[in-house]
């Protein structure tokens, strides 16, 4: 078998073969396949696509590549969830103790966030003591006992999705969607669980900017988890502005714990009990969505939901009394109003800005070296649809950082205010799978 | 300017300014971007194709990244003349003489071959004595005083070419129309003449199988030309079996000298008058295409036009009694006639596998390191449309090779023998310019 025949059929659009891709997979992270041929191929499949058995061929020979989670100490169906990426996402605090709750196994292996605001991790990081390096024996057994645990990855996962991502990101091979979705889901079924709950945002603030887009992307995810025998559900959730009210890592526990709650902004809570009664549904303990939405509604409305997350904090060594009084999380030195400068309502919160203004105040990382500093983030005061008038605050700024100039200017750019309201958007726009 | 948003813009279908080609060639050429973000641009030209600008700058670049031939100290016109390459093409070897005998400059920097036989240069290499290593002023004295002469490559003209040549090879992006034509016409550009004239191959032999191909590829060309002031005319000739019945070194000197004397094969008197006539025109000695072919014709049957070839050697160091005993040039140890097992018309003779087989014998390189034995060849026989009998030879192989059977069973398979003649194709298929 040689590369350049694969590039070859890619490029006249043949369907490659399990062994073809395979090919390419394993020796290109071996080393043996040179970064040329990988980007011209890579190209190929941009311009024409991949098939379904194509892109699940290519998923399992990626997962296949390192190590991968060996979960069946766990009892159960393991279920765990994805989003793909977007300001202020912090569903999954919310929705591990929410699903627990209903008597699901979560065991949740996060990466550390490089972007706007640290991951899940770093987010966790901000309640002291909370320790995300147990070891796997402990985490097996946290999830055996309490239906839960989350753990930073350690393990060699998927190392193929490693290099080929750093050479997507120089050859403007990216944006194509049988590649995204391969390196979502290869590392999804390396983390071991059975069933995997699929948030795709969509909208100015997130990747994909179409519902259509978003469509295709959550077709070919789902795709792969039923080709490769995980069940796989798809939520289609609206990012025209950042989710919930809080971005940073601090903030967004303190959000998370207002969500279970139930005193959130309504498109956070909603979208988490979304996914909370999708995860619930594909584990097993309802066959009904709505009657696991039900289900999710009474955990918060009950108050039990934040017990969960207590708990949750506890079994990992952290101070659960952050959970129940917020006040004892990190804050940050100043505090600085962003006031807006004319009246009307708030078209839209472009996310983007707002992420480079919370990474600018020190709450995400430029690069992998770089501390996230937990106290810093922003409070969203007006959210996409609120009349604001003149000299009312946006945005609150939290940093530790002297200089927040740029930080300031992009919130103000964020904040798109028009003279009449914009139309309103659902939170949930589509359920694949 | 960066190179990811350059081939981010091809992959898009945006046209190329001359600055992002000119950015993308020279830091290639000086190793400033690397071999991975080239073919992906690559991979993005081969699907969205190039407009004329772009395929203009981009040769203009290409020319740019070495040396390039200054001629002026050639008065008149100086016409040069390209194939884009097909087995028994000794074309040049005929037209340079006749050409020269109409009064045109004609300036001729030639590569070594690496394929089934030598280039131009080692074919002249089998007259003894013959020298293409002279100085670049001998070579210019040479064409000034007698209108014409030859020197092998030893400018550093398109390193740009060499590398992104040595890329598209493993990169399965060699068949793209504007980097093929920008990748001739480079070469032809930096080695200075003033007008060129392009002989595009077509057939099976060819690496245009269609004509469609070939006129796509002949437009693009001559579009370069005239984008970058060359007066270039396309000729669009028959490859569907060797031109001639001479393959090999000598073997094709020999076959020149009888072209010259109007005792060679049809197919190669007529290709071979009609570049010389064009080359005439385009050099101003005439302004009529029938009226050029007629001088050429005059030339050939008057005798005087093999007096041309003899001055060229004379002139370059050779012994021109080669030109008038062509029994003088080297001859090979074996001679092994090739007999037909069937019956019938010969339908096509395979180039490729005729090609092959004369590489076997010797009479090509493989690796660059290889040395031609000028005396290997092959002779044929019988040509397309001949009828044979079981028992007739074919075509005949010249070898001092001992093991010989690998050639010899390529020679069979390159005989294509039918019950029906095949249809006449005409040698010369169409002139674009």
């Amino acid at each position: 078998m040689r590369m350049l025949d694969i590039i070859q059929n890619k490029k006249h659009g043949m369907e490659l073969s399990a062994e073809e891709i395979d090919f390419f997979v394993q020796g290109y992270t071996k080393g043996e396949i040179p970064d040329y041929q990988a980007s011209a191929l890579l190209m190929a499949i941009w311009f024409k696509g991949m098939s379904e058995a194509e892109t699940a061929n290519l998923t399992k020979s990626m997962v296949n590549s390192g190590d991968t989670l060996d979960l069946s100490g766990i009892k159960g169906v393991k279920v765990d969830k994805h989003s793909t990426g977007g300001v202020g996402d912090k569903v999954s605090l919310v929705v591990i103790p929410l699903v627990a709750a209903l008597g699901i196994k979560v065991a949740k292996m996060s990466g550390r966030g490089l972007g706007h605001t640290g991951g899940t991790i770093d987010k966790l990081g901000s309640i002291p003591g909370f320790n995300t390096s147990i070891t796997m024996d402990q985490f097996i057994s946290n999830v055996n006992s309490h239906g839960m645990a989350i753990v930073g990855q350690t393990a060699n996962l998927v190392p193929a999705d490693k290099k080929l991502y750093a050479l997507r990101d120089v050859t403007a091979t990216v944006d194509s969607i049988p590649l995204i979705a391969s390196s979502i889901m290869s590392k999804k079924i390396a983390s071991g669980s059975d069933a995997i709950v699929l948030d795709v945002k969509v909208g100015s603030g997130a990747f994909m900017k179409t519902i259509e887009d978003a469509r295709t992307l959550a077709r070919a995810m789902v795709g792969i988890g039923n080709n490769l025998g995980r069940r796989t559900i798809a939520i289609l959730s609206n990012m025209d502005e950042p989710l919930g009210s809080e971005i940073g890592n601090a903030n967004e526990v303190r959000e998370a714990i207002l969500t279970l709650k139930g005193e959130a902004e309504k498109d956070l809570i909603n979208v988490a009990c979304a996914i909370a009664a999708q995860m619930a549904v594909a584990g097993g303990a309802f066959t009904d969505v709505s009657e696991a939405e039900k289900a999710v509604m009474e955990l918060i409305t009950s108050g039990k939901a934040v017990d969960f997350l207590a708990e949750l904090v506890e079994i990992q060594g952290g101070d659960k009394r952050v959970i129940y009084d917020p006040e004892l999380l990190p804050k940050a030195g100043f505090v600085i109003p962003v006031v807006s400068e004319k009246e009307g309502y708030v078209h839209s919160i472009m996310a983007e800005e707002i992420g480079t203004a919370a990474m600018l105040l020190g709450a995400g990382r430029e690069t992998k070296e770089d501390e996230v500093d937990h106290s810093a983030g922003i409070t969203l005061k007006k959210k996409v649809g609120d009349r604001v008038e003149k000299g009312d605050v946006l945005c609150i700024l939290m940093t530790n950082r002297e200089n927040h100039d740029a930080a300031l200017s992009k919130a103000h750019e964020a904040y798109v205010v028009t003279e009449v309201p914009p139309d309103k958007v659902p939170y949930i726009l589509d359920v694949i799978g």
